[in-house]
């Protein structure tokens, strides 16, 4: 048996178990100029919501009725390719199955040995790269600057927030519990941090715990905790527009306050990020961290699920802010 | 008699008369190392509204009970400086005085020969240079590009979008009466202009404006016709946050469209523009303008009141749109 998800219903607002289905369909043979994969990792990210809904958008929206992919670490059990053999981990955007053949394009080799599995679907992948690079393209921070991350114990944030600190700046991290702030300032280094759901005025808070105003906003979040940050930003600032985790699943278009006084005002640049734009500059970021990963610069949390069918239900946990770190999924039988 | 006009009230909302008064004084007398100056046109502009509140801006807020100052062009009357002879004319950020001394600094000569002395408060000016230096550094259109004016029959708008055709883009404008529209369909060039008061719906009629998508929007308005050139960016998008005229007079924060999710979605950048930021870029933005306007390429629209007691008038007339291109004040007796 061979299980796969498909997108069943585009979601209404937020996700439900129902918008899910898994199907069964016999195993992949092995083809000539084919490789057979075998799921070990799942990667399940905010942004695959806009996916999910037919929108324009910057990637093409999933189907209905076909299998959903996302970041996933497979290993290989047969190969007709003479770049993969029996036994190599891979990492690509793959399909939610527990097998699936592949001809290898768009897949690259991973070293468990150097790092978990796992890693090279957060800090050594995806999050990990758009962590570096919308900061180092957009947020530009120069030490002694104050940078503010929303969704900061997510898996961009929490490293967005660590790169801040390398470059020598001054950084406030977001969360949503007492927990994930904790983690933010006693294992991730952050220098403050803030429990939005908790701190009654969040403005008050963002100006008690930046005295000097906000240089960079790298944002995940949108909403209310992104109208906070802007009024306090200075001159010159810069806010990475990565994520809006909070718009995802609202059914109409939201408000919020008006940005273009505030970056009239302070000569400010907003600009949104996908880390896609920036696949020229993937092997360089790589480099750099993973260099920072072995010299315990750079730290990682992530929160992993294990099982085949606990797929949808991590996807939607997101939504709950219920991971720190990156959420992956691990599938039965590896490990 | 020296008449000057002080800044009485800072306003609340909509600027009145009874916030400025006039206040007669002596005539300043040559002392050493001074010129005495008298005004010829003065520059009322949108963004001195923003000076008139006490609050934190990338200028200094004006001060009760002291001379407003903005863009003036004066004549030497008398001179002990070296550089500036009687008769010269000057540019600068000079009080609205009818006659006020100065030791020269930041001001330089214009000459009423080569432009109308009233093109240097404009086309070759801080709202040409804006224009230019907006589009050039921050929108940076190219050739067959899709580029939306808001504010577009005002002094930074329509220079802004006749210096995007000479770009070679498809340009829209949006103003807010059919007299505008037609000016700058008719004599600016524009392909396109939208009556914002009477089209009913602004999302359609822009859409319908821009078959292929917007580009670069050069935003001078903020509010709702924001709104509604936002959800037709199209990916990799430039928006010129230059001004925001709709919220100028508000008494609290507005609100807008959320940006977020249409910036990440189209890795669209928004950045706020002022021209004093660029001034190492005004001698060769000068150049390229005079040029243009020599070459016939480039109109300008002025709207001349005359009188020195219809200063406050004219400056609340643009928040009403009164004027077409730039607003600006001939003192009486003057050429």
């Amino acid at each position: 048996m061979n299980r796969s998800i498909v997108l069943k219903n585009r979601p209404k607002g937020r996700p439900r178990q129902t918008d899910f289905l898994f199907v069964s369909e016999e195993k992949p043979v092995l083809q000539a100029g084919e490789m057979i994969l075998k799921t070990k990792y799942v990667s399940v990210d905010p942004y695959l919501r806009g996916r999910m809904n037919d929108a324009k958008s910057y990637v093409a929206p999933f189907e209905l009725d076909k299998a959903i992919s996302s970041g996933v670490i497979a290993q290989v059990t047969e190969s007709n390719l003479a770049e993969f053999s029996m036994g190599d981990y891979v990492y690509g955007m793959l399909e939610w199955k527990e097998y699936q053949s592949s001809r290898g394009i768009g897949l690259h080799k991973v070293d468990g040995d150097k790092a978990p599995l796992s890693a090279y679907l957060g800090v050594l992948g995806m999050t990990g790269l758009t962590a570096y690079l919308g900061l180092s393209e957009i947020g530009r921070p120069k030490s002694g600057e104050t940078v503010v991350v929303s969704g900061a114990a997510g898996a961009v944030g929490s490293v967005a927030g660590q790169i801040a600190k390398i470059m020598g700046c001054r950084v406030v991290g977001i969360a949503g519990t007492d927990e994930k702030c904790e983690m933010l300032t006693s294992d991730l280094g952050f220098d403050a941090a803030i429990n939005y759901k908790t701190t009654g005025n969040i403005r008050k808070a963002i100006a008690t715990a930046c005295p000097q105003g906000v240089d960079v906003y790298f944002d995940n979040v949108g909403g209310d905790i992104s109208d906070a940050v802007l009024v306090k930003i200075n001159q010159f600032a810069r806010i990475v527009v990565c994520g809006a985790i909070s718009v995802y699943n609202l059914t109409s278009l939201p408000q919020s306050l008006s940005v273009q006084p505030f970056l009239v005002r302070n000569s400010a640049l907003m600009q949104g990020f996908i880390v896609n734009d920036y696949a020229a500059k993937f092997p360089e970021a790589m480099q750099i961290l993973t260099k920072w990963l072995e010299e315990g610069k750079l730290n990682y949390a992530e929160t992993i699920v294990e099982g085949f069918d606990q797929i949808p239900q991590a996807f939607i946990d997101l939504f709950d802010g219920k991971n720190k770190g990156k959420m992956v999924v691990k599938i039965a039988g590896t490990q």
